[in-house]
């Protein structure tokens, strides 16, 4: 594929530049008479938004999303369905200075080389804004998915070397502070951090982690398709994403067998559970029945205040001053595109997994078995 | 797609379990005019081979390639190139016990959960003999890179706690020891470790590098089809990894911007380069012309000798005692696979760049530009 | 895929309803450096618009496309190319006495029994109008053609029974007429023809063909993506099409070989060539460097109003008469979306060949041979 | 895709030439669960064979059929089912007086036009051997099918100018003579005409005739993925065909809205069904619930004994001469290859169809509808 689409029988394709006319999506293969409405698709983005907080841009964004399509009276029709939302705060002009810069840690020296030439605007393509088309095309996963009884929350488990404490873990509290931590305490922490940071003109990487409750077992397809590969294609696809894990990730490196392997046992209503959850609820790359867990590692905002070296298109060396207006830290805004991920990603591989037993499908066409 | 195949332009489709007849891989899309012959191929799968060390399986495996296609002449047509490999000491015997059985850790469980029954000789389709047809196709790749002057190279970076010490990193290195250390002194330390656990009848974890070198900038697609999303998802799809990072990886979210940001400079040859390597090479999913680097966490072999809690396919609680013959750390064998799945990912990626640019496009087909 | 994507390098997703807000179409992997403005796209639409022809519905839309990201300084910029074009006259009422009905020839029923419930206004996604995405996408896919040499044209070959005579075949009097016919003769038949039908309330079928000159020969990949494959693909896509040839087609059944066969000969340039075109410039399902020839039957109009037996959504017995704006013949119409998708699908499969030669990708990426 | 893969969730990919060591087919995605055998495949091969007829080529081949992976006690277990078929009877030396020469109506220049060099011997992979993977995946298929009460069938419709009699029909009949004929007459004219022709070194086209009974209504995706857009794709793929037609076909188009909209009315079960079939089963791309027809136009065995004009691969004007061992006509043994396409993408489409409709799926994961 062109790389703007996502998924195979439910299908996102994203499109839309930081300071073009607007941003959007296409939702294709969404089942017919799932109950969907603008309102529904705009609590996600205002998580997204910048909102007020001091830690996020001053960009002014409406992110007013449209439904275009694929609804008709309040229920999707099984067509595509097609988000619109326009820029309405994009003040060009702040990047007239650096157009001829390729400011370090950004795709800018990168799209000059695969392209010959870029929207040199607020990063274009490759802007953050970009993830808007995800979030809008994952609200709709989740409304899917929660009528399957699933459910995708993520949020911010670390700040630099600031992380919540499984003691204080609160999900709730994701959404009373700013920085979207689970841990009412960490955040405060993580706070004064990056006012410090801030201050440094830097700023500062972070981890966020996402949960699945209620996925079924048996959801994934052996080999290439394993539901944690595609997981981990969803989330480092995100921009400034340099590390995916499953479960205990890169701790079970360091483990032994006997510590890492999660014993099965006969839950009280009958059901098979594992006591443990190094596996992060999929074993074989087969969702397992747990909660699955995956974390994500997003590095530093690359924009930063500070003076640094780098290179012009000409290949000259010059001083890049960065002004514009930046986050000193992309998780907080960001936990919501790792959700939609999530979401968008589980529910085409939870549509896939519906043809994977004959006795199933013979059901489903009201045939009876052999 | 239903699972087993891998790739947009340059396609592998595998198929085979641990004790069915044999194992294969199909190769599309390869480009015309390669020479390759079997011997290359099996050089590639000769490291996998369990071989005669005392940390792998004592399984007795020829692991001999026939190329049944797509060759004419020691070069490739253009056609696809299909690889088989007979199975010939498959002793599923030695799995009447643990039929019933769900092991912990395994994927037993999971194929039950997703197919309805499964076949339970060695794992089947989830034993780590299902790579094998990824070699074969990955050695495929690696010759067409290195025809491009483009050379992939993996080696084991850690066992449990002990990593190998980037002064005494020496690629060579990883020939000459049984695990795959381009480190002479970490191997023999994670050797002695491996004794230890072997003698409590218990297994390790570890984690695998991979180096690419010589890929052109302007290498990946934008937003879903990103060089290291597409890496991410081949390397999590390889049976036990947990984990997956580019560059500095989950070190990155603890580090700042400025610490972060590789600067841009001019190189002697004119050419631009970046003063260091914390992106791993990659910026905004496209190479930028530095070295790639990847990292992969493996989970601790999972099948141990120590008796385990688990339960039946009855759900009742029961021992499991896992006999066989089982590696005690997973990373020296898998060095190769996540080296294939690496040459096979760019090279495959690298084909899809080709149509970026129209000029170049123009310039292909003889054209003179508008 | 879920259905509304096209292609596997360059791809068009469209999305949208006949009496919705709008509809649009997202074109993906369009190389960077394509001179692109929404003028050029517009004559494409304007070719499909229902104009003031008597042979068109009476149903006026602008059909304005505006490009909405993509495209900078009027150049592609290689990120999805997002157009949009919004509806302006759907009186949605004048389908309300068919809501309930199944019209015969249409999707009413098929819909229903798919999704459950449909879009009933106009057909929906259905409708004639989705076709406006892939003219918009078409026209982008003929200018880069264009840049390579190639152009794309297709024209009304015949209409009932009344065809064109090869004799007076003039390929700019397609512009001419009503009918899109280059042939004045046919057309001014064809309309008498039409006019008996309308008067009688009741449509006629016909026949589009579709030429492809200067696409180079060596087009198309064997076995499941050979070039007429995916032409066939393409054009069957497109509503009331029942249809497909390719050169000589059905008249190539009833051949002999020694009549069928297009023998090889030396143009006084050197070049190979045929001295016939039975094949319709498709060998083995690859361009073979001589014109392509593609013809498509279009079924008549459905939308007739004379009364119809039907049943209703209980499946009771009712008569249908058939209101709204409907044209008495779909083809001078569907012309344009033949020539769009043609261009579109030769576009995909063209750059997808480029990857076929080691020798070629080498010159490409500047690498010596080996 | 690189072009030997076909379908979505069922997915069959292909690879092998006339005179290598074999070919064969993976079919990935087949749900867990089906009886399958060896010989239930063998008997799809054994239609394709060319037997003992004074029609087919001489060349013996035992073509059997292995199953190597895939199927565990007699049963699919949802993994690849990896078919191999050696080929035994390859008189490669038959070829080399033509490996020169470009053969007229073959793919011989097409391919050395986009490989740069082909494997001569017998066409390679543009050999009519090359549908034997398709026939034995299409075998898995049509098991499937029949597993939920879907019945695939084809059979040679024409032969030249010899059409099979409506009143004479008789399916069981095509099994009975060499040309696959459902009509015992036509069959016997069609012998005297073939050998007529095979007198005269020369050879004849025909046309197959495909219907598909059972399937219901529902299956086929909008826009792209239509089912009839797919089955026009399948069909195209195969070697020698240049034409499809679904329903009606090009006689639609000749033909006026009233005579070709076919009524719907209730049955006597109450199930709603249409009066006539002038749409093949399939409107707006998605099956109504009556019998599918398709209908596909071979080309003439292009191979024929008569001297031929062409040019060598210098570009030399040459006579070609034809020797090796050929069949006069291509229908017959291309009926199962018709039926096994019909069946796969069948197959493949009604797995997809299963996610259009939120209720059938919470009610397949057993959820409570909202």
């Amino acid at each position: 594929m062109a790389g703007s689409t996502w998924g195979t029988l439910l299908t996102m394709t994203t499109w839309g530049e930081s300071h073009g006319k607007g941003l959007g999506v296409v939702v294709d293969g969404c089942p017919a008479g799932l109950a969907l409405s603008e309102e529904e698709i705009q609590k996600y983005l205002d998580r997204r938004k910048p909102g007020g907080s001091r830690f996020a841009t001053k960009r002014q964004e409406g992110d007013k999303v449209e439904i275009l399509s694929g609804v008709f009276k309040g229920m999707t029709t099984g067509t595509p369905v097609s988000m619109l939302i326009l820029n309405t705060d994009h003040r060009s002009h702040d990047y007239d200075e650096i157009k001829n810069l390729y400011r370090p840690g950004h795709a800018d020296y990168t799209f000059d080389a695969k392209y010959g030439f870029r929207d040199y605007r607020g990063g274009g393509r490759s802007s953050g804004r970009e993830t808007i088309g995800r979030v809008a095309a994952g609200a709709v996963a989740a409304k899917l998915l929660e009528s399957l009884g699933i459910r995708v929350a993520a949020y911010t488990k670390s700040i630099g070397y600031i992380e919540i404490d499984a003691e204080r873990f609160n999900l709730e509290e994701r959404f009373r502070n700013r920085l979207c931590m689970p841990d009412a305490e960490a955040a405060a922490q993580a706070e004064k951090y990056l006012d410090q940071l801030m201050a440094c003109q830097d700023s500062a990487g972070g981890v966020a982690e996402c949960i699945i409750d209620g996925l079924p077992a048996g959801i994934g397809e052996p080999v290439f398709e394993k539901l944690d590969a595609r997981l981990a294609h969803a989330m480092m696809s995100v921009g400034a994403v340099k590390g995916v894990e499953i479960g205990d990730g890169f701790q079970a490196a360091a483990a032994t067998g006997s510590a890492n392997n999660d014993s099965f046992a006969k839950a009280s209503d009958g059901t098979i559970i594992k006591e443990s959850n190094h596996a992060g609820g999929i074993l074989g790359g087969i969702s397992d029945g747990s909660r699955v867990v995956v974390r994500v590692a997003f590095k530093p905002t690359p924009s930063i205040s500070a003076v640094q070296k780098t290179v012009n298109c000409q290949g000259e060396q010059v001083e890049a001053v960065i002004k514009g207006r930046h986050d000193p830290i992309i998780v907080p805004r960001a936990v919501v595109v790792v959700e939609a991920m999530a979401a968008f990603t589980a529910a085409d591989i939870l549509l896939q997994s519906m043809s994977s037993r004959l006795d199933r499908i013979q059901s489903f066409f009201g045939v009876r078995s052999q």
